[in-house]
């Protein structure tokens, strides 16, 4: 055959099994998107059109693939945790790296349209990813732990930041400044006593970041009860109920705004981390 | 610090650097594309608005990465050829092959009703990649060559499918009969002695695929005449011009259908595998 | 510096970390143990000196090591287990795999004498080894009821085949022959009928492989009940007590010939596991 | 069959083929080297016994391996040059990295009394290893000219180093006090000024290190001839000149202590880098 004599290029393309009974964590992060999202238009400390797409984005790669059973997500990033007896494309590490960067990265690109209807795209934004691997449910645990902790480390000080800039005057400068080396504390004081905010009243959105599970539905449940699972903020991403299970039990995917750091978030799901 | 007592999780993200001085090929493939291209209504055997939205979603990958040195596309896939000496991301793995990736998809989806006014786009298509590391120059050239041998396999088969099924009045099962076994040369006559096409004249997009270089262009050089470099099919990608030196030297991205198994692609640039 | 120039070499030497949090196995098998034991004068279906000496090189990297919690060998292989949380020489997959496997064989030339006094080396034999990374507890307990299992089902055959070959008169060819497609109820019947031999009463240390782990020795227990504890058979290697604690309680190996399939050997050692 | 059920925890060894088409270096360290040669009374700066048998194991890895082109020690290391066509166990990186450290380390210790012979080993020696790919020729030639550069710099410290101990009547740490700072020439001036050593006179076996190639040996060349290609310092290895090919021609060990920095070595011995 014509091209038998340049094929064994091909063996120098190496297997790159992941360990098997191992959890996959997989973070996407936007690209440079600092600068995306002052093109444009986001508005600060939190745009909240670009969160609920980043949970749209993220809600159909759960759709897509049955072996992801949560995602977290916070700012312009988002993890996904792969069970750990997922066989996801065999668990060939560039395979799923590659295409779940990609279709995360489409869905963010083709609704975008519907959660800024009024904000053209400039340019095509991107995301980068990276897998790790996780041997036991306690540092699975523990990794969903240090992403959500950082949302909040990150809200708190991003939202007394631009309080100082857009309602206190300052420069962003100044505001920098303002918050150096400040405690937890000083910044619900400076929030509370010269902004009148109380910190722990702000949406949940941005306090917790968003938790995508799949949640069973039972077929007899009024479509209204239904809804109320969730706890989105409109615009609603469609999501339509895909059943993953060749019983009469449908899933659908929630998307939450609620504390994971403890046990309770766990305890009610033992599905997550036994799979 | 809050977060410092599951900031441990870090530990889990393994060095993944590709061996220096070493090329690496990244090849992206369109993921499910035969329903995605039978749901968009690409012509067949090829849809030239289709394999110009890949030329530049392509060549947008060339002008965002100085280290990328050339690029092969047919059908839904495309090589890119990155220098043994770049150190792009550092060579770390995840991040090269995530960001290209995504960098691709983004740009495929950005450019696609500019290529398909007429036909919105029903789901957002995505792309797998992988990355492969060759050694020596004589293995990027076989794996250049096998690439493009592959494209001629291909397009002549589908090229003679195609007429028996449209032209021949031939279901496709009867047409998938009437080849197999088929040397090449029993294609070229099926297709001559039939259909009355002489397969070595048709577009050499297709016979070829498409290569992407980047070209010298001379400041005094006119318009007209840099245009002429590329024998590109409208509507032709607007490939800014960018410098990627600090001379006065500027590229820009030239399409060219041409053979790429002979010395002459090769000896007319010497920079490709040099670098 | 006289030698900078070319030691950008040194790039080329990538990291390669062990996952963090799993646990290690590594096996080392003979290298041509077939040939060295014809050419050495192994006794058959087993030689009491050679396994010996092989529970003696493993005894001596638990001494050397007390991240290895455990062993287990049979024949010409051994495994180890190394706890989950080591750090030894910083999870450095080749610095573990080389030094190991150099110590182990180390070990064996050393001790030859000591356990073949009438049989000199004719050449050095060496031993090839892998690391396997098992992320929980189950796939571990499953590796090693999978080494003891292929233990027994190779030493009933071995002991049959060679009963039938030193006193039933059969050529190798003909034992092969008789044992083919046998179950392992008729090779009990070949031993019992046959040759009297009832294969349970045969040494543990046959049928059970070696089992090495370490035990805690309190300080004011008589040097005899110590001894007990091992049920090795002599020459008994010297193992001498090491203290791997900054308290008093010190610990030695002990060679057990016992079930590791069933839970009663692991429940009495939880630290196995645990670490 | 009674193992099956356990059989899956094999799914646990994952490939690690080495890059095709890629030279591969295993260096093998001396483990503990410092406190074993105090242990064995080994001469400073340079113990020739100690240095013969590091010469004589790695011959011996040279006549079990065709696939090692090039060998190059010093002190208590060895480099191994396995040229980039080699499908040595199937470039499988463990097998290929515990085989030979096992190998080298067995005959270490298995030859040691034909070197020491008033000097019985104490405990067994061992060594790690490293396997390092490069993809090119000019790599190669830096690592083997990164080491013989080493080689010199350790050389002239140590042997001024002992020079100002053992006839100097220093300290060890007046000694480092003394040599603290000094240029290459300033050692080169204490050795002649103070103690009347020419160091470019000593044996070029301590200035250049070992360098072992396989070479061609005609059948009718006559034996005593044969042996005078070698420039090895006696005890010598009894090497039994081995055949590598059907052809006639056979090869066999030549220990050099030549430069190889340069190019004259190279052109001399094209065999090596091009295979």
């Amino acid at each position: 055959m014509a091209g038998s004599k340049f094929a064994y290029v091909r063996k120098f393309e190496l297997p790159d099994t992941l360990l098997p009974g191992t959890f996959m964590v997989l973070r996407l992060d936007g690209h440079s998107f600092h600068r995306f999202s002052e093109m444009h238009g986001f508005s600060k400390p939190n745009d909240v059109r670009a969160l609920a797409l980043m949970d749209h984005a993220a809600g159909n790669l759960l759709e897509q693939h049955p072996d992801i059973v949560l995602a977290f997500g916070q700012s312009d990033e988002f993890s996904f945790l792969i069970r750990k007896s997922a066989s996801l494309y065999n668990r060939r590490h560039a395979k799923i790296l590659s295409t779940l960067t990609s279709q995360f990265t489409a869905s963010y690109i083709f609704h975008w349209a519907s959660y800024f209807p009024n904000e053209p795209l400039k340019y095509p934004p991107s995301f980068d990813g990276r897998i790790i691997l996780y041997p036991g449910t306690r540092e699975v645990r523990d990794y969903f732990s240090w992403r959500q902790t950082d949302t909040h480390i990150n809200n708190l000080y991003n939202t007394t930041f631009w309080a100082l800039v857009q309602q206190g005057g300052e420069s962003t400068t100044q505001a920098h400044a303002t918050l150096k080396g400040t405690l937890s504390k000083h910044k619900h004081d400076i929030l509370f006593f010269r902004f009148k905010v109380n910190y722990n009243t702000l949406d949940a959105r941005f306090r917790k970041g968003s938790t995508l599970v799949r949640e069973e539905v039972s077929e007899d449940t009024p479509e209204e009860e239904r809804e109320g699972v969730t706890q989105e903020t409109p615009p609603r991403p469609v999501h339509s109920p895909v059943s993953h299970s060749k019983s009469k039990a449908r899933s659908r995917i929630a998307v939450l705004h609620c504390d994971i750091i403890k046990d309770v978030f766990w305890d009610a799901r033992p599905e997550i981390l036994s799979g």
